[in-house]
């Protein structure tokens, strides 16, 4: 299951980006330098401007800071969280890539059962490559893999899939908790190895971690938006569940599968409870609210682009949450702001250009 | 995550019986012994009631034959198949335990990656024993388990999850494929262990194999019947299939759960393709009308029992799919005289009968 450093530099080295929030760890790149060398990476960090983020020889980069999103998006950069890695959304838009790789710089090369060291992003890829099957479950799990297939009674209508638009990885060592699960399991580390990626099903909804995700941006980019967090904000880390309700649902209603499971990344710290629970708490008392509304979200038919369901996500959003909160008001406006931006930074039918120029 | 034999013995001894179609294979409960010793069995034999098949010493069993099943259940018995391992479901039927393990008799104790024997039973155990989580997706599986939790994100007025009715095992060596599969990947073998157990969300119908399964007889027993397969029939092997189809839609109806993922049996040898070919060929064109019929079903509200759920389904059964074979119309009888033969026999309020005669 693990590709080698040197297998991975041939794997869409020119249709993928690698997205990083502000990086504080020197070891980071270092660690990942085999796997990240080959592809271009942009930097977007969150915090003070002022500040010069030290990025290795050898790596090919783009670094934005908040002065760079300000200049870039004139008025429209108040859709941009700052002082939050939710900032990390504006690489997404200013990509002119097919695929993007995010990932947090407290997360490092983990190794599989047999020790070897695990290429994450190339199982990104091969996740995002290879179909997705949401109308109906597998129990073999992805059964495109190798070693695998489509069980007794699977409709063989169903067995060419759907594109693959999102691939969520997971975390060994420290895991994806919630400050009060974090605070009464200070030492719980997940050490446990699942060997298994499998396409959530239709109309479920999962906590889509920022942590270690890819996608394409092309089926879903536009969606992508991690919303209002950190500086001014009531609220922080939903930026990225915010963003896994609204591609599920866009993902579901477009026909477009999200996959969860390998690979994993070895994440090194865990974060402050106490500052999480900061952040969180009122996120812990609206999701209550905010996943019926996911759950009982319906696109019209006419919503044929993700650019046109979210605008309409954004209109929902502003109906229905806006009573729990009037951050959700805020944060509809800024979702039509964000849809704005994007199809300004990339007018439409423009085609992903290459870094040698070329279309 | 292998259970020593010895701890088994003690698991839901007095509540759980194992029922086995026919066994060929004098080597399957010998393999088993330290694991199903301490457990009453139920035999149901599927072909000619004069052969006889010897039960090694040890064991605490039942057996019923053709003219047994005709005795019992007087008119009634049609709704049994004959000639074919789905008269299984007649064991469920007649069995006084919460708790209903089945398994077929050319599956052997598998080994983890460790090399330890896997006591499956005492995994399904745990798998009924803990809740399940169908209304949102937990990207670290079941979060029951030792050494995980839910996950940031995860909806805290769902942790308490539903009670689980389904556990759905795996089989390592030769996959559960359908003829055509086995035709075109002969020599293809499951070596994964995948080591996970996870709630089929609400919704999502999956492909429900009886080789490795158990169930909470009291939440869904009702519902697990095996359809008409075998002599006399236009199909076979979609016996665990129909029943899936079932349980799932009126699991999803109750607030029940499904679990499928751990654990693994080593299932030995594949059946012959062409065989298979032929009892599964309607049925491959079948489940392109079945699956969207079961996806749409809708339980009306006043369903509140399993036994009202599947009345209702065979009444929807007669109604939609009859006009894809005349097959469904006598199925859909056969859905209805099943349930007055459970009824029968399982009077309503009747508490579970313990072997030593106390209720």
């Amino acid at each position: 299951m693990a590709e080698s450093a040197s297998s991975a530099t041939s794997m869409l080295k020119d249709e993928l980006d690698i997205v990083i929030p502000t990086i504080r760890n020197l070891d980071f790149l270092e660690m990942w330098r085999p796997f990240f060398q080959p592809y271009h990476l942009i930097i977007v960090q969150d915090g003070d401007p002022s500040k010069t983020i030290k990025v290795p020889e050898g790596f090919d980069y783009e670094l934005y800071n908040r002065n760079d999103i300000n200049r870039i998006l004139g008025p429209r950069a108040n859709c941009i969280s700052f002082k939050d890695s939710a900032c990390r959304c504006f690489g997404y838009m200013v990509s002119k890539k097919k695929y993007i790789f995010t990932i947090d710089d407290d997360c490092f090369v983990a190794s599989d059962p047999s020790g070897k060291p695990i290429n994450a992003l190339g199982q990104h890829i091969k996740n995002l490559l290879c179909p997705s099957t949401p109308f109906f479950f597998n129990t073999l799990y992805d059964p495109y893999r190798d070693g695998a297939d489509f069980v007794r009674g699977y409709p063989f209508s169903l067995r060419e899939g759907v594109p693959t638009a999102v691939s969520h990885g997971l975390w060994l060592n420290i895991p994806d908790y919630d400050a009060p699960t974090q605070l009464v399991k200070p030492l719980e580390r997940n050490t446990r190895f699942v060997d298994a990626v499998l396409t959530i099903p239709k109309g479920t909804l999962f906590p889509m971690c920022g942590m270690n995700l890819a996608f394409d941006r092309d089926l879903i980019g536009a969606a992508m938006y991690f919303g209002l967090m950190g500086d001014g904000q009531p609220i922080g880390r939903y930026d990225d569940m915010w963003a896994g309700w609204c591609i599920k649902v866009i993902c579901d209603h477009l026909g477009l599968g999200v996959k969860t499971g390998l690979p994993y990344i070895y994440h090194s710290k865990a974060s402050n409870p106490f500052v999480n629970l900061r952040k969180e708490y009122k996120g812990i008392f609206w999701q209550e609210d905010i996943i019926p509304f996911f759950q009982q979200v319906v696109l019209p038919k006419d919503c044929t682009s993700v650019q046109k369901c979210y605008i309409e996500l954004a209109k929902q959003v502003k109906d229905k949450l806006s009573k729990v909160d009037p951050y959700f008001d805020k944060l509809a406006d800024a979702m039509v702001t964000w849809i704005e931006a994007w199809d300004d930074l990339n007018p439409a039918g423009a085609p992903a250009k290459l870094p040698n120029g070329k279309a």
